[in-house]
């Protein structure tokens, strides 16, 4: 063990983990170091690069605080977070797809009630209303479903990146009613700009790639008895759909959102003037 | 680019990388990004083991700071630090072989004289003196090069670990003379655990892996002319020459530390008693 070529030295550390007491943490363990080891004899990768990739990783995750989280973001850009939604998800046909949780999900958002505003300050744009049921791909309403949302204001920012804004403004929960059906009332999402003040920052200015994700609002669906969905919203008009930044769009996922001027329909939503309406359902699919 | 099966969403990454203005970047880009998703197919990682992952890298990563560097410590056992030293280090037969820098390496150690000690303690413990050439393998001497040398003091800890000792105990750099001869006085090195109070001590704990290094003086020798040569000096006498933490024993740096107990040797060193001896030469290559 003290004279190895490459190859063998990787046989050795994954020897090394075979006492790994949980099979599952020692499977992954040691497929992790055979394609880490892959990758550095395929580049043949220097010294001097193994410590620039120390010090990158090293900076994105000191900068991650209660409000950052750099290491998803790097996850997010790497496409690794899309790949693992996709090998995990196992959606079947007919469910709302998942996507990428993302780095702005903040646990335990504020409770809203039926149609109430996550917007928490003053404007001029038309609300966006929300409005479906929470069901099974054969139709059966479920009760009482969670519904988290969140997405960033007008101008490209989560509540949690701008202090400009009031705390939890365009995040909140929603609870569906006994027969599925919930009301969400927020504004059309825009498209933004990742955060480039950090090490993913500079991977995307030496990568020359743009950092936009097109506009979409979150959700995460939860119920009893039901797998709990984390999903996106997208707009079919957005012009980055087909460079998200994250790797996030599913075709399943774009939804439009059509003005409404009547002035009924408005009123029913206890609104006073046009509006922008997406009627969506959620489509859950039962716990294993 | 919307409904992507899980290899064409690596191509799509992958291409998305493309324009990456640095070419050996975009290499060590793309093939990163192709072995992190093969690993992430092959043991088709969940999204509650990718946060797991996420959290353990964030957190090594601030685990960090000016005396610790948990990330290289984390590379080192995963056996990435070894290997990269392997594919990098090219070095000709007969030249002396290098390992791994590890994480207590500190930039700038103070300058100690010809024999001076870099123990900067009272203690009872015999010396241990390091003599011999810096040269090439046809026997060219290199004058002028400079050794640094550093270790853990016999409680198995670094000075930048360990408040009670002297700042710069047991490192220093040493400079050859117009011969290229050196005389290094330290201390027998004893074998010690990396430390086991971050992310990299939780995973030892989970894989069962003892967190043991062979005992080791290291060094960097350089000089003008020659590529720098990072190394260690292992004692043959150590029982984890077999199981080291990191994967870093090359059989060419075992060395047997000779116990002299001759006045005159000892008179020859500005020695009074018996002392542990150690004759190495330092054999560099010249630079490309």
């Amino acid at each position: 063990m003290r004279n190895m070529s490459e190859s063998e030295l990787t046989d050795v550390v994954v020897e090394r983990y075979a006492g790994t007491t949980d099979p599952r943490l020692k499977e992954i363990l040691q497929s992790l170091i055979r394609h880490l080891h892959a990758f550095a004899r395929e580049v043949r990768l220097t010294e001097a690069e193994w410590m620039a990739g120390v010090l990158f990783l090293t900076a994105t995750g000191q900068k991650c605080d209660d409000k950052r989280q750099e290491m998803i973001l790097l996850s997010d850009n790497l496409g690794l977070s899309s790949l693992v939604n996709m090998v995990s998800a196992n959606v079947p046909e007919g469910a709302t797809e998942t996507t990428v949780l993302g780095p702005f999900y903040v646990p335990n958002s504020p409770d809203r009630g039926w149609g109430e505003s996550v917007l928490l300050r003053e404007s001029d744009e038309l609300p966006l209303m929300i409005h479906g049921t929470v069901r099974t791909n054969e139709g059966v309403k479920i009760p009482n479903a969670s519904i988290e949302v969140w997405q960033t204001d007008s101008n490209g920012m989560y509540d949690i990146q701008d202090e400009t804004q009031p705390e939890d403004n365009l995040r909140g929960r929603y609870h569906a009613n006994k027969d599925g059906a919930f009301l969400i009332r927020t504004i059309r999402p825009t498209s933004y700009p990742i955060p480039t003040d950090g090490p993913v920052g500079e991977l995307l200015q030496a990568t020359n790639r743009h950092p936009f994700r097109p506009a979409h609002v979150h959700a995460i669906v939860s119920a009893p008895g039901y797998r709990t969905l984390t999903t996106h919203l997208f707009d079919v008009e957005d012009k980055y759909l087909d460079s998200d930044v994250v790797f996030a769009v599913k075709e399943s996922l774009i939804r439009t959102f059509v003005k409404n001027e009547s002035p009924a329909d408005a009123e029913k939503f206890g609104l006073h003037g046009p509006f922008w309406e997406l009627a969506n359902d959620f489509i859950l699919t039962k716990a294993a």
